[in-house]
C-alpha cells in the first residue's frame, strides 16, 4: 500500500481496514482520497489486489453512489465509479467487496474537505518569473539520497548521470535565496518515483505517479515545500508526464489493460514527427509513430486512448494540484500524447481550477505549430484545444539567433522582431513561457560564448517582453555546459548546495566577478520585475532593429510610465535618435535605469553604451 | 504621344486627330484605347498635355458617356470616367476638349473589340513550368540594344551591372529551345522603359508603364514573342511593379497630383520590416516608413491611396494582359504598395479575367507571413487578399537548408519536410510558385557549393512537389555565381546567347559535361512533368526523414499510379525498406524510373544509388 500514513489512521478510525480473508488483499487504491465540492461529480478508483476483480463491490453512505464497476482484462483490478451528489460530506466511505454475498474486503476510503479558495486558486502568470530547479542537482539538505532507500540507483555524485544527492530538504532550506532573487515560481523537474537502475535522478520515467521519491524525501516533504514556498509568495509548479512511465513501473508487471501502453511488434520509437499532427500531407503511419512509439527503451508510451488509464491521468493531476496546492502544471513532451485526451484532460483541469495555469511543452522552433495548442487557437483541422500555455521555443530560438548573429534582412535581431511579431498567431501570446534555457538545452552563458553583456541582453529581454519568464537554476551565476547537448553536463550542481563546496552561490562566497555580477544582475531584474505592472499587464511596441539597437517599449495604455528597454548589441557607444519613438516618448520623457538608477533624458538622443541592455522606467 | 503608330492611324481615319491651335495639344491619353465588353463600365483616361486643365471635355458617342472629369493639381491633366453602357460597340469616340464653347482639341479615342476568350484566358497554374528570363542577359538576337535609343545608358557588356544586349528578338529566335526543355511559361523581368543613367537593365524602375525598352524592341517585337511563344504552347507572364517607378519617370517632372508619390521630409528609404503589417506591436511609424518609404533614392514610391494612380495602375494591368494575351502577371515587391489598393487591383484583375493567376514577391522565410496575402485566408486583422499566388520563398528556404545541411531534429530534410507540413496554414498552396533560385538570389549550384547530386535532388524536388516550379535561366546549364548577393553576376549572360561565345547552351557546344548532363537532366524531368496529371493535380503525402533519406508521393485518389519521389543524401548506396509505404505502395509495385527507364521493385526493399534524386513512376 502507497497510502501515507495519516490517511491511513484517519481512515482505520472509520473502518476496519483491509479486514480481509487470508486469501484476498487490497494492494492500491488511487486516487488514495478524494474531496467533496469538486466540479465534476464522479470520481474513478483504481483498485489492485490479488483476484480483486472475482469481487462484488457495494457500497452505501450518504451522498455517494457507486455508479458503475469495470474490470481490465488482469483479473487484479476493479475500477469503482463513485459519484458524489450535493449531500456528500467529508468522511469515510466504507467500500465493501463481497464474494456471494458476504464481505471479504472493506476500505475506508476518505472523501476530505477542499481548502478554502481551492478552485479559485490563481495560477502562475505574467506577473511570474519562474525558477527550474533539478532537485538531484540543486542542493543536499538532508540524507534522503544517501542510499538507494530500497530503489534500484544509489548515489554517486561523480557520474555526470548519477544521482547527486539533491533533495527536497534542500530546496527547502534555500527558499529565502529563491525568494530574495526574485523568483516567484518553483518548477522542480519530476519528483515522484524513478525506479530506474541507472539514469533515474532526471525524474522523467516515473514509476509510481502518486509516490514522492524517497531518494529526494517524502510526500511531506514535498507538501511542506509547497507551504514554505507559498508563505513566501512563491508557487509550485508540478512537473507532470502524461506521455509516458519508466520501464519499471507497478503497472508494467501487471497492466489493468492489454492496451494501457501502446505495443508494437518489435521496440519502435516516436520519430518525434511533431508536425505529422497539423501536416496535411503526413503519412498515417508517421502520425501513429509520433504519437504511439516509445520516447526510449525505458520509457514505455501511455495509451491515453484507453479511458481507464485517461481518468487515470487525469485525476492524478488534479490530486497532486488540490493535495499540495499547486499553482500550475508543466506538462512534458506534451504532443506526444494522444491529441483528445490532452484536450479532455486541460479541460477537465480548467474545470475544476478556472484560473489554474498549465504550460505544455511543444519543443518546435515554429509558432504555427505551438500555437495550435493554445486554447482558444481556431485550428484548420478543426481541434480544440484548451491549453492555457506552452513553453515558447519559437522566440527562444530566435533570441538565441538574434545574440548569435551579425544582424541582416532576415538574420540577427530581425529574427527576434520577426518572430515577436508572429504573436498575432497565438491567441493569448502573454501565456507562453520564454526562457533562456532549460534542463534539455546547453546553458545560456555557454551558447553565447561566455559573453556577459550578451547574457545581460537575454536576460533583459526575457524579463521584460510580453511572456512569462522561466529561468534555470543556476543561470544567475553563469553555470556553463558543452554546447552541444549534454544533459549532464547542462544539469550541473549548483554551487554550495553540496557541504564542502568550493564556491557557494547562496552566500556568494567563492563566486568569481562575472559571477557575482551575473547573480547581481539578475536579483535586481527580477525584483524590480515583481512591481512592474507595464511588464505585467502592459501593451507592448517594438520597433524595428536598426544599427545593431533593437528597441522596445511596455505600456499601459493610457499611463505616461512607460518601461523602455534598449538592446545594444554594437561594440561602441551609439547614439540612438529617440524622436523615431514618439509614439511613446514625449521631449520631456526622463528615463531610469532600473539596475543602476541613472537617469537618462530621452526627448531627442539617447547615448546607448556599448553592448547594453538598457530597461528604463520612463515618465 | 506614345500612341503606337497602327492605332494612331486607325483613330486618324475616324477623327481629327490633335486638331488644336497652337498653343495647346495633347501629349499623351492613357490607356490608349480601351475595350467594349469589360465587367467593369467604366474606364478612367489620363489625359495630359500643358493647361489641359483649363478646358472642358464633352464627348457624345451611342453607349459611351462621360461620367466624370476629375483635375488633379498639375494644370496639365484631365481625369475622364468613360461609362460604357451595354450599347457601346468598337470604334472610335470622339473625344472634343472646349474652352468657352468652343472645340479647342479633339482625340479619337479607340474602343477595341476583345480577343474571343479573353475573359476566360486559362492563367499558369501547377501544370506548368516557369523560366525566369533577364531579358538583357538571355539572348542577343536583334540590333535594338546597340545604342541608347535616345535613352540615357547606352550598351557595355563588359560591366556586370551594364546593359548588355539582350533583346525580345533574342527571346524569340531562341523560344524552340525554351520549348524543347520543357518549360510552359516565361516570366521575363520587366520590359517597360527604364530610362536612368546606369544600372537601368534590370527593368524595375518604370520610367513608361506603358512603352516597352526601345534597347529591348518595340511593343509589336513584345507581342509577337506572346503570339509565337503562344503558338508553341508557352504563355507569358509580365512582370508588374506597382510600389514604385524611376526616377525619370515622366510622372516626375510634372505630377498630376501633389499625393502622387509619397513624399518625406528627407529622403527616407524603406525599412523592409514587412512584418509591420501583421505584427500586433508594430509602431505606426515603421509601419508606414515600410509602405511609404522608398525602394531606393532612384525609385519614387508611388501613393496608391490617391483613387487616381490607383486606377491607372489597375488599368495599366489590365491593359497589359487584355493587349499582350497575358497568362499571369507576376507582381514586384508586393506588400510593399498599399494593402487595401492591392485587394483592389487584384480582385478588379480576378473580376475581368477569373482564371487568370497573378503571384506576389513577398520575400518572407515566414510561412504565417507569405500566406497572409493568399486569397482564401482567414486573417487575425480581418484583411481580406484577393491574390491567388504568392513566391513560396519560405520553402525555397527550406529546400536550401535541407541540401545544405545535416540531418537533425531542426535541420537538414527535416526543415525542408516541416516547412512543407506547413501547407495547413495556406488557402491554396498548389497556387504557389517554388524556385531553386531567381534574379535576386545566388545561383543554386554555387549556393549548394557546384555539387551536381544536390542539384539535381532541388530540381527534382521543385519538378515535383505540390507547388507551381519556376526556374531561373542558364541554372539548366548550372551558370554560377558568388555565394552572397551579386546582382550583376546572378544575372551573368546565357551562353550562346551572343555572336561569338565560346559556349552556346542553346546548341551544346562547348557545354561541360556537368552542364550537359545538368540540362539533358532538366529536359528529361520538365518533358515527363508535362505530362504526370498526378503532379499537376495529385495529392500529396510526405514520410519523416530517416537515415539521409526523403521520401514522398504524388497521386490521385483512386488511382493506383502514382509518382514516388526518393531523395538520398548519403554517399553510398542506401537500402530502403518501402514496407514502410504500404499506404502508397502495394507488394506488387513496380516503378519506372522517369528519367532513365529502369525499372524497380518496389514491394519489399529498394537500393537507392548514392546522393540520388529518384523520380519513378509507379504502378
Amino acid at each position: 500500500m502507497n497510502l501515507p500514513q495519516q490517511l491511513l489512521a484517519a481512515a482505520a478510525l472509520t473502518a476496519g481496514l483491509m479486514t480481509s480473508s487470508p486469501a484476498q488483499t487490497l494492494t492500491r487504491i488511487e486516487p488514495e482520497n478524494w474531496w467533496v465540492g469538486m466540479q465534476e461529480p464522479t470520481v474513478q478508483l483504481l483498485v489492485q489486489g490479488e483476484r480483486i476483480a472475482e469481487l462484488q463491490p457495494q457500497l452505501q453512505h450518504a451522498g455517494v453512489s457507486l455508479q458503475r464497476v469495470t474490470r481490465g482484462d488482469s483479473p487484479n483490478y476493479l475500477f469503482l465509479d463513485l459519484k458524489l451528489d450535493a449531500q456528500a460530506r467529508p468522511g469515510t466511505v466504507e467500500l465493501r467487496f463481497e464474494r456471494e454475498g458476504k464481505t471479504v474486503l472493506t476500505h475506508g476510503y476518505p472523501l476530505l474537505a477542499r481548502a478554502p479558495g481551492s478552485a479559485q486558486r490563481q495560477g502562475f502568470g505574467p506577473r511570474d518569473a519562474i525558477y527550474l530547479i533539478v532537485p538531484d542537482r540543486f542542493a543536499k539538505g538532508g540524507t534522503a539520497g544517501d542510499t538507494a532507500q530500497g530503489l534500484r540507483e544509489g548515489p554517486n555524485r561523480s557520474a555526470p548521470g548519477g544521482r547527486h544527492g539533491g533533495d527536497l530538504a534542500g530546496m527547502r532550506q534555500h527558499l529565502n535565496y529563491v525568494a530574495a532573487m526574485g523568483f516567484t515560481q518553483i518548477w522542480p523537474t519530476p519528483l515522484t518515483e524513478n525506479d530506474a537502475a541507472s539514469y533515474s535522478y532526471h525524474g522523467y520515467a516515473s514509476t509510481d505517479f502518486y509516490k514522492i521519491d524517497p531518494r529526494l524525501g517524502s510526500r511531506e516533504d514535498y507538501l511542506a515545500l509547497a507551504r514554505e514556498a507559498g508563505a513566501k509568495g512563491i508557487g509550485l509548479i508540478q512537473d507532470i508526464v502524461l506521455n509516458h512511465i519508466g520501464a519499471n513501473h507497478w503497472w508494467m508487471r501487471d497492466p489493468p489493460t492489454r492496451d494501457w501502453v501502446n505495443r508494437w511488434p518489435g521496440y519502435t520509437e516516436t520519430n518525434h514527427a511533431r508536425t505529422t499532427l497539423q501536416d496535411p500531407y503526413a503519412s498515417t503511419s508517421d502520425r501513429r509513430r509520433f504519437a504511439d512509439g516509445w520516447f526510449s527503451p525505458n520509457m514505455p508510451d501511455l495509451n491515453q486512448r484507453q479511458p481507464l488509464l485517461a481518468n487515470y491521468l487525469i485525476q492524478m493531476s488534479i490530486w497532486w494540484v488540490e493535495t499540495a496546492g499547486l499553482s500550475g502544471l508543466r506538462t512534458d513532451t506534451y504532443s506526444y500524447s494522444d491529441r483528445d485526451f490532452l484536450a479532455r484532460w486541460s479541460q477537465r483541469l480548467l474545470k475544476e481550477y478556472p484560473q489554474l495555469n498549465m504550460v505544455g511543452e511543444e519543443w518546435s522552433p515554429h509558432p504555427a505549430i505551438v500555437s495550435y495548442w493554445q486554447r482558444g487557437k481556431r485550428n484548420h483541422d478543426g481541434y480544440v484545444s484548451n491549453m492555457p500555455g506552452l513553453m515558447d521555443f519559437p522566440l527562444h530560438g530566435a533570441l538565441l539567433a538574434a545574440l548569435s548573429e551579425s544582424d541582416g534582412h532576415d538574420s540577427g535581431f530581425t529574427k527576434l522582431y520577426e518572430a515577436l511579431a508572429h504573436d498575432f498567431v497565438y491567441p493569448d501570446p502573454a501565456r507562453l513561457v520564454l526562457f533562456p534555457g532549460n534542463h534539455d538545452t546547453p546553458r545560456i552563458y555557454s551558447l553565447l560564448h561566455q559573453d556577459l553583456a550578451l547574457y545581460k541582453m537575454a536576460m533583459a529581454y526575457i524579463a521584460t517582453t510580453r511572456r512569462i519568464p522561466q529561468f534555470f537554476y543556476g543561470d544567475e551565476v553563469l553555470l556553463q555546459s558543452p554546447r552541444q547537448r549534454d544533459d549532464g553536463a547542462v544539469r550541473g550542481d549548483f554551487p554550495g548546495g553540496w557541504q564542502g563546496d568550493a564556491v557557494n552561490a547562496f552566500t556568494g562566497a567563492g563566486l568569481s566577478p562575472a559571477q557575482r555580477e551575473a547573480q547581481d544582475f539578475m536579483r535586481r531584474l527580477l525584483n524590480w520585475r515583481r512591481q512592474s505592472r507595464a511588464v505585467h499587464e502592459g501593451a507592448l511596441m517594438q520597433f524595428a532593429p536598426e544599427q545593431g539597437l533593437y528597441v522596445f517599449f511596455r505600456y499601459l495604455p493610457g499611463d505616461a510610465a512607460k518601461v523602455m528597454v534598449v538592446l545594444n548589441k554594437n561594440s561602441t557607444d551609439t547614439p540612438l535618435d529617440t524622436r523615431r519613438f514618439s509614439e511613446m516618448l514625449s521631449p520631456s520623457s526622463v528615463g531610469t535605469d532600473v539596475l543602476t538608477g541613472a537617469r537618462h533624458e530621452l526627448g531627442q538622443m539617447l547615448r546607448v553604451p556599448a553592448r547594453a541592455a538598457l530597461v528604463l522606467e520612463v515618465r
